[in-house]
């Protein structure tokens, strides 16, 4: 099969790559109808993250299985999927909590590389949530989206605690800032704040439901933050970039009381102890636990009552991902999906 | 009257002081009943805070209202009131959500030094509680207890979430990690899990409701947390310290999706942003809202359901503060109680 590979900084090249097969008895083998490139995979493109030896890539998936091993029960071939980027048994004590993405049996599937035209994906049971149906091809991009993206943006707001009566302020306007003013809409906030420079994305975030745009970075958009919340803070802030500055950003932000969701995967980040003190913020984040929310996100999506693919402003053919990757890296687009 | 003064660090001293009076027609002047030493106290008086000037000391108190200035109308002379370290307005928006530590009206009563005789009270109305009656005298330490250490305690465990089913591990066995004990099992964890190496400490802790004491610290202590809960960590850490080595070790000692409720004031900690980013726990703390609770903890005070003046385990006069710091800072004492 084809498959994307980065050999180092910039480097990405489609290539023939072995086909996946059933391993372990709990695998699957899907067929992808769609795949992307997700902000992270921006890190190792760009040599921030090391490149030891040529990677597959890709963690992000959506399609249709192919083969399922001999104890996996629950999922069939034939049918359209949607996973997460980390494999979980969603039966262990961690899962049940709703903590999937910290499973005791966690595997990461980006180890696998699902910017390619097949995968396996291990646990299959407890990793793959199916559609109720075949979805019509417009639905792919959205449900593309809730495997990663998506879901993360939503674990964010849950974490800020968005809802009704809130202010939920957003640090950064990548996919899943983005998607994170989409799901503070849809947990019921009655304002949020989008910080942003892009018009584009200033757009799509006023589609997405942002009520207002403050494009001030650092201490002067802490406060405009301030400015429009009575000198407070908001109650909610979702920080999706994750550098000391967004974070410090977040904290800043927040009211005394009010919770910050963070998903940003922190790169050198030192959080000054006396400062978080004396800030009264509750903290909550990490890798998201997409597969809590998988259900209820694709039910939303099939039912047409959200429509995340609308963050994927570039759309190629597999085999020109290291244009899809350049695009994102030069930010002319927001996020490349891939079509095997 | 007669007030504690730290002139330098180990240099405590008992002198006279002017009388307090009604300054604003918010203020109260109480007449102390019981007044103590905080943890906090020995950040300057080892010189770990540096001593600017002589400093009237204390910021515990519980005591009769004398006077109170024209414009208070819910606290009248002659009531035995408690309130916190932080006096507060009460009808803020912050105040309104529980954080009254942050009012954004409040004003520190450290400044104002209630190691004395007489402390004026700011914005009586809203800091100060009144007990239903005059209390016994064998409730006075309990009542003083509640105006910070069992306050914090209580509110470590709240923002840890301890709860029915919980395993909570209290990392500190100082007052508040003790009280953070009591708290725990009032607010119904199964499982409360003391880190102590003291003894005399340990034995409090199980009279408050320990269930396990764990003497190991850093890694060796986390392991024993692990060992504890099937190597998934604890649900609720409570962190009574607030150094480097003890907020890691809370951090290090909590389930994935687990909280953690920290209250040790931080001092020079910086918090590794990715190590926390895949602990995916929560983090809240700060300096406790005491106020949210009083009304409660005096109610279970006076019913004599709980007994936190057991932490008390020296009294001394007022006249002899100094071998009250003594006793704490040499940890001959946990915590110690002065009579003015």
């Amino acid at each position: 099969m084809r498959g994307t590979v980065l050999y180092g900084p910039g480097d990405v090249r489609v290539e023939d790559r072995p086909d996946p097969r059933i391993e372990q008895p709990t695998d699957a083998v899907i067929r992808l109808s769609a795949t992307c490139v997700c902000g992270s995979d921006l890190w190792p493109y760009r040599g921030t993250d090391k490149v030891e030896r040529p990677s597959p890539m890709g963690h992000e998936y959506a399609g249709v299985v192919e083969e399922v091993g001999s104890e996996v029960s629950g999922i069939r071939p034939g049918q359209f999927v949607i996973g997460s980027f980390f494999a979980s048994d969603n039966t262990c004590e961690i899962c049940r909590a709703g903590y999937q993405s910290a499973c005791v049996h966690r595997q990461p599937v980006g180890a696998i590389g699902t910017q390619a035209e097949y995968a396996r994906i291990p646990l299959a049971d407890g990793t793959l949530v199916a559609t109720p149906e075949m979805p019509s091809d417009d639905l792919v991009p959205g449900l593309l989206a809730a495997s990663d993206v998506l879901g993360t943006g939503w674990f964010a707001a849950d974490a800020a605690e968005a809802g009704p009566g809130k202010t939920v302020a957003v640090v950064g306007d990548g996919a899943v800032g983005l998607l994170g003013v989409l799901a503070a809409r849809q947990l019921g906030a009655e304002r949020v704040v989008v910080m942003s420079r892009h018009e584009s994305r200033q757009d799509l975030a006023r589609e997405f439901g942002a009520t207002d745009v403050v494009v001030e970075r650092g201490d002067e958009g802490v406060g405009r933050i301030k400015d429009l919340t009575d000198g407070l803070g908001a109650h909610s802030v979702i920080e999706a970039v994750g550098t000391q500055e967004s974070m410090m950003q977040a904290v800043r932000s927040t009211r005394p009381g009010g919770h910050i969701g963070y998903v940003g995967v922190s790169h050198d980040v030192e959080l000054p102890g006396q400062e978080l003190f004396y800030s009264h913020v509750h903290l909550h984040g990490g890798p998201a636990p997409v597969r809590r929310y998988l259900p209820e996100l694709i039910d939303l999506i099939c039912r047409r009552e959200i429509d995340p693919g609308r963050v994927f402003d570039l759309e190629l053919p597999l085999e020109q991902a290291a244009e899809g990757y350049r695009a994102m890296d030069e930010r002319r687009a927001i996020k490349t999906l891939l079509r095997p």
